[in-house]
């Protein structure tokens, strides 16, 4: 999802999200804060699809986010989030993402998540089950 | 605030975050986009207090967000954000902030915000007397 | 949609809600405030689908709303809201909703919304062709 | 906080809260939705406060909600949540509430809370120790 990736690639995961009214903000577009939702509302649906957890059962914490903002989202667009993980570390998730309102591209996106065990806080390793089904999703 | 600030730096604005409840996830600590929200309201601050207009009423967007999360932040932190302008362009208005849990870094972010025309959806230039009262608070 | 009606009523007009992680609070169940916002969600489609309008477009406040929590609604449920308008006044439009969790009831609700002049601020009377499209609906 | 009541009442327990842009709808008030979370938050504050525990650390749970809104809440009123407990139950918490802005009515609001076992799911009965405070405090 670089400048020169063709949005149509058949290796992004595309996720759809019904916009609510209460991610309209004062000015009438979708708040800059719901875009980061947005992300991971697509990472969850990702994570149960392609890694076949849920994000509620897993410790993943967000080490970094960065979002560059386009044209602003209407109220009544049709939003999809398109992601593909990157480099998958020992312990860390780098995804790009392209959030697009009515097939148009309003934003894109990357995170780096890393997975913690909850309990301990610290990081561990992404288990080789999960980077396979990763790597087959397209990596 | 790069590595290498003082935290305590007397250029620094800083705005106290009122956590709420429902700022919290289901792992237990303020969610990641919701750092988004204390960044915008942190703005909205420094916009009333420095430059002595509100976000409400002046036409200003989201170019650019990026976080870096450095610890977790709990639902009973004492929260504050600390921001500065740094080199203000023609209609863009880049900004460093640090969050703050109890006294230590918990996240930091930049954000390019740009001024815009509401009504023309154009980005127009920054007024002098904007540009003055920010240079006076510490760029 | 009272105690006695049978859930599967052919009248209720029934829209599907995306439970985002977001909405999930430090319980590991959607935050009791997200509710409202579910049933701000069913009425936007109701209003689009039924009466051919949107709450953007128009301008509806919110009278009264009273909800019934009955049991937690989890992470990963499938939820529903079903919703009937009931008794349309000369402003205002009384809601019925059951919010479903895998098809249970989890929460019944009623609201009062009524129509403004968002300009001048006071009620209006509600159209006749709303009121012919709500009727025949299955008020 | 009945119709007739003195709204300066000095047993009722008020909490300033802070609105955020977030808070702020496309209609330019703050969303309706929202005005359940400041309840959330008030609620938070009082247990604090007054019973001594954090709604973090007890499970407590909402069984009904009702909201009667009377005016909007712009972006940049000062809000606050006056609100006192009622009739105490076995399990269950009754409290009123009064939403102000700049100081005057802006809605009213009635929530039943009951104590639950958060890993039986079961409802258990209030403290003596927090009946003793709560009443302390001016039910």
């Amino acid at each position: 999802m670089s400048d020169s990736d063709d949005s149509d690639d058949s290796d992004d995961y595309v996720v759809a999200i019904d916009v609510r009214l209460r991610d309209i903000d004062f000015m009438g577009h979708v708040n800059n804060a719901t875009y980061a939702t947005y992300l991971e509302q697509a990472r969850q649906a990702y994570f149960e699809d392609v890694v076949g957890v849920s994000l509620v059962d897993v410790g993943t914490v967000l080490a970094n986010m960065e979002i560059d903002y386009i044209s602003p989202i209407e109220a009544d667009a049709d939003v999809t989030v398109a992601l593909r993980a990157t480099e998958i570390g020992t312990s860390s998730l780098p995804m790009e993402y392209e959030i697009r309102a009515d097939g148009e591209r309003a934003a894109t996106a990357r995170t780096v998540q890393v997975l913690v065990d909850q309990e301990a806080g610290n990081s561990v390793p992404i288990p080789d089950d999960w980077r396979a089904r990763i790597e087959g999703a397209g990596e």
